[in-house]
């Protein structure tokens, strides 16, 4: 589309961070309902009472799924989720959802009763309703996009860019799940493309399994936080990595971080596998994505409140900026962390 | 992904209207905001002070669009009016957009920067907001999912469900412009193709080009209802093609309607260009789609108000359901209308 005068750029030189920066400084705002527009996990949109939060995102078939090893169903479902995590990431509840999807037409209507079963699975569980969206052809492939709407109160969004020095760094659940599921599937994968109605057997991968295929919102963790009146100072929600999205809170909140190895929550089955595939369970922890769950910051003065609470794990501490982001091994060691979260565009 | 014993259809005998029937029908609300969900240009969601309308549209390469004849700046530029064109279809002013683009490694940053100096160009001109989105790759072509919302006063948004027998039947501008451009670039495609910078010199048919590589949302004819104090009963813009689109307003308000064929308002280039293909200048209005022009129905009692304003054309009334939904040609004979609007899942 370019004339070969112009210097041409590959969309990988910029990354996936690089090109949202680069669009984003292209735009101004001009709406006074605008608080908050691109480079969070949602917009934050001004109403009468209480504030919208908006987001969307597109799931695009083998680039972030493998229908070899995705039954629609599951598809469906977590499409929904990844969204739904996006509003719970701002502090706020997914009311609606819009779903636009596009498929060839080796997909039949039974295949797409399917994937709007795990849509109605999901807008069931989080009670969210399905108000409009899309539906049309694509030459190859499925691609699905869903935006969503939430609510939050008047002032309650928690952005990035709220972290302060002191500041504790928690995660809630078990992380690095869905990377070690992945590796399982991607060993696996010449094993599932002979087998024609698509029903994973390894039951001793329960739980990373559903990481992966069943991820859930941390909903219940924004309904915790309201009822113990506890707001983060910043959230994200772990999709990328670990790693990756705490660069992204620190570089909005102008900070550093240590984190501590052997305080990351990991399951006994994240574990086991990666001493079956010789990786240290560490980095599924922090390079892995996809987990769903919700990475904040808060202040120390709730530590009260936080600790000891099934869920959450206490990982780290905001630091100076000056101090970068840090992890300290098991052994005492300390190390500089990597950003080596998911990039859709490498 | 069905096992062999399943009945399969294929997605083509439902069509689009038939699978967005079937998918409203396994959902159902739980969110009290929800006030208008799957069926219309937009979704109505409450909030305390005017309505929240909220719509989303794909545009999938070699389905919606040919990059042959489609410059990116237009691309984007349209990607962002079709949306916009849905909440001038409820009655309501467009604010913010969110923008997902998919798009393979074919494509560079200066193409991605194309792309978005046409979505800054419409978002400037309609002062709408882009608040955030999702980019990323594809394996093959680009896939772009624009979500919108907008306002309408408490009360104030116009669905597809009010027409009643009398009402006047009107559309905005001028029809089947794009639909004559679309005729031009299909007979002229193997010209382009080896063409490598892609600049259409085809200056006699200046306005049906604009109508199809540079449409508008009609935002001015929803400033021009309030500035009158009208409200139409019942309204939608013209995406597939005004038969098709009326029938969608006759089935939703349960009447019929009754078109004159000398009404029909064509621009000269339209009717040149259709004497050109040897095509009825009606047909090209009827059927042809991507006009974004408005269709809406209004009481007789605001004739008045209506009659004689440049760019809105009475073409008809709306009838009993038991008169069907017809058009008198010129010569005063009337026929039953066909509702050959375009679908994409054909």
């Amino acid at each position: 589309m370019e004339s070969n005068e112009k210097k041409l750029t590959p969309i990988s030189q910029l990354g996936e961070f690089g090109l949202i920066k680069r669009i984003a400084a292209g735009f101004r705002h001009r709406q006074p309902s605008t608080l908050l527009g691109i480079g969070d996990d949602a917009a934050i949109i001004a109403t009468d009472g209480s504030y919208k939060l908006w987001s969307m995102d597109l799931l695009v078939e083998n680039i972030h799924f493998d229908l070899v090893y995705t039954p629609l169903r599951h598809l469906g479902y977590k499409s929904v989720i990844v969204n739904l995590s996006d509003i719970c990431a701002m502090n706020g509840h997914p009311q609606q959802i819009m779903m636009g999807l596009a498929l060839s037409s080796r997909f039949t209507v039974e295949a797409i009763d399917e994937f709007y079963a795990g849509v109605e699975q999901a807008c069931r569980h989080y009670a969210v309703d399905l108000v409009g969206g899309d539906t049309t052809s694509s030459q190859q492939g499925i691609f699905i996009s869903v935006s969503v709407l939430g609510e939050v109160a008047k002032g309650g969004a928690v952005g990035r860019g709220g972290a302060r020095v002191g500041d504790l760094i928690c995660t809630t659940g078990d992380l690095g799940g869905a990377y070690m599921w992945l590796q399982i599937l991607e060993r696996e994968k010449s094993v599932y493309a002979d087998v024609p109605d698509l029903k994973p057997e390894l039951e001793q991968y329960a739980h990373i399994l559903a990481r992966l295929l069943k991820p859930e919102a941390r909903q219940d963790i924004i309904t915790l936080f309201e009822s113990m009146e506890a707001v983060p100072t910043a959230m994200m929600d772990i999709s990328d990595g670990l790693s990756s999205e705490l660069f992204h809170i620190c570089e909005a909140s102008g900070c550093g971080a240590i984190i501590y190895e052997d305080q990351l929550p990991l399951h006994s089955e994240t574990r086991s596998t990666a001493a079956e595939f010789s990786i240290a369970p560490a980095i599924c922890a922090l390079n892995g994505g996809e987990d769903y769950e919700l990475l904040f910051t808060i202040s120390e003065k709730e530590y009260e409140k936080i600790d000891g609470l099934k869920d959450i794990t206490i990982i780290g501490e905001i630091t100076k900026a000056a101090s970068g982001i840090k992890i300290e091994t098991d052994s005492g060691q300390q190390f500089d962390l990597k950003a080596q979260g998911w990039n859709a565009l490498q």
